[in-house]
């Protein structure tokens, strides 16, 4: 029902960039999307992310986009690579759309599974992922399709704005060049296991001060103490209960370390890659 | 006729938080609300309140919401009580829907008479205001209109953004829960007399530096002086038409003091909260 | 064929300003905008220009307008004179609607020839440019059509806010006030030659630090040198094929200073209005 009211609004395009919202990079892509499909409404995910961050980019995405209604159209243009050899891809993936470089901030679109647990000890690398049957890529190559001439520096507004619209507009994937088999993805956002507990990391550091983990709080047994920056803490359930650091399972199902009427992130000196870990009680 | 034209176009829903643009909060709530309202139309009022500061939103929300068409829908989350048992309100008043938690953020909707004058010398605490038969506000209670489950840590997204687009399609308020007959508000947003004058906050200071003050230009007789930050003045017409401090009726009625090509929060050392006083010629 | 798409959709409605995003000025605009033309679909250019940089927005609006679909209404607000006697106008040039206050923030829609070149070794300042026969621009004096009473500190809510639903809407410009057959532009935002090369100036810092300069990359010819912060470079394609500082053409056209992984800001020592040359081989 969801995905049938959306379309009566037009379908939903969602934008996940590094170009931040002062210098019209964002209104030009916007305004390429809307003169293609009016009908679109787009939402921004966030413009914010570090400069060429795909990392950060990628775990927005991921974190933001099961929001969405089936039929929507993600957009994520985290590019240091822009304008080199790196492919360029269109996908769908349980329902949803997914535009972007190849070069790991398109994660959001493959099932975990595929992706690969992180090794315990590693950090987030992007790494080639072979895709299952059910997600279908392709690298986008149909020029006629694009905003010509292609800029060498701008293929957000050239590339994939264009490639929003058209799939916003129920253009068919398979149109837009040959099929891939495999992308550049992170391991799955989910600390592994040691034996002992968990690895996790920091994967965000929000607004407020909040250490975002890849901690599932789905996988802390009861009991378990969460290590963090030298301090031990055990699981709570709301920020307010708490006068002091809490570690609480959040609303995306993930581990995250608030403090509260203070930042977590100044109290403990942690950011985002750094370690945190969980013991079995 | 602006009505109409709304309905036309689907509901306006407003925004007003603490989360910032960075981290993907709003995107999730817009999402949620687009899922389930397709053709409302979101305008953000501003998502950079200071971390929790309920008043800052409250006024925030007091400022903007009188420029929307009747029929929409604001919603405000500063909530440093999320999670825990405070209410969380959705209220009819004036035509226009309000929903957020029962903080204080909410003040808008509550009438200046309902809501009582600030003591002379004091700051804006909030406090409970009865309602006048006029506004109803019921708590949020019907948890089938809600997306579960309700996360602990972001209600904006589980119950607050399913909440505005129930009503953006034209639900019932009395569908969500049971009335109250009061709400926590703020003091109404005027500087009360102290018998020589006027006894003024500053309530915002905003990018260009300008001092909004709780001063209602209607209230300053003519030939009155504004002492602020020890600094006496009188009332001007536009910023440009003096080349020193000034303090001019701003476009909501109160009276703000600027610098022209400067910045009057840091000429006069004042912030939000400061006081400014109004003396009777 | 884009503009009957967007016409299904309503106008598009682009807005710059240098209100920012957290005070609510924005948010009334829109507010007002859209309680007059529902189905007007409003894309933010940039709020972000510096606190009453008139170039700043001027060129932020000719970057990004090229990139709307034709019936578009752009609207810019950098107005150190609000509330002043200077025009507030509303144009329509090559199938486009411009409003705002007649100080040079609506360069755009003068055609370069107009606006006549800067001279060589001068920087941008803003000079009455004489409107060809297809501009047609007229003064604001239809009261009317307005947000009465208009306040004196925030004509873009007033003023210029309901012009752009007026004009969204069908609204015919001969309506609005008198023609004028001059307005305030600054030079075409095109380098000069020296005889021995050209003039240069930065007219942007974007977020990655990139330098945005006046110089088109149509006028540079093969083999040339740019000379920027005493450093000599020669042009590149991509960013990322460049390991140090890269002089390249960027995707509005304009020769662009970056560094990759770094910021050319900051290794040259170099901003807006500064100089940078270009000399013939």
């Amino acid at each position: 029902m969801a995905s049938e009211d959306a379309v009566a609004g037009g379908a939903l395009v969602s934008l996940t960039t590094d170009f931040g919202l002062r210098d019209g990079y964002v209104a030009a892509m916007k305004a390429v999307i809307l003169s293609r499909a009016a009908s679109a409404q787009i939402v921004d995910i966030t413009h914010d992310v570090d400069p060429q961050d795909v990392l950060e980019g990628a775990f927005a995405l991921e974190t933001a986009f099961r929001h969405f209604p089936a039929g929507s159209v993600h957009v994520a243009v985290i590019d240091p690579g822009v304008g080199t050899a790196r492919n360029r891809l269109a996908i769908a993936s349980g329902g949803t759309y997914f535009i972007g470089p190849d070069n790991g901030c398109l994660s959001a679109s493959v099932p975990d599974e595929a992706r690969g647990p992180r090794a315990a000890g590693d950090g987030y690398r992007p790494r080639a992922a072979k895709l299952p049957p059910e997600v279908m890529a392709v690298t986008i190559e149909n020029d006629s399709l694009l905003r010509g001439p292609v800029s060498a520096t701008f293929e957000g507004r050239d590339v994939f704005a264009p490639v929003a619209a058209y799939l916003a507009n129920g253009g068919v994937l398979a149109e837009l060049g040959p099929r891939v088999q495999s992308l550049i993805a992170f391991p799955a956002f989910r600390a592994p296991s040691t034996g002992h507990g968990l690895d996790g990391r920091v994967l965000h550091v929000d607004r407020f001060g909040n250490l975002i983990t890849d901690i599932h709080g789905a996988d802390v047994r009861p009991g378990s103490i969460l290590i963090a920056g030298g301090r031990r803490l055990a699981l709570a359930h709301t920020y307010a209960e708490s006068t002091g650091l809490a570690a609480i399972t959040g609303s995306s199902g993930l581990v995250e370390i608030a403090m509260p009427h203070g930042s977590a992130t100044q109290v403990l000196g942690l950011a985002a890659g750094d370690h945190v870990r969980v013991t079995w009680p």
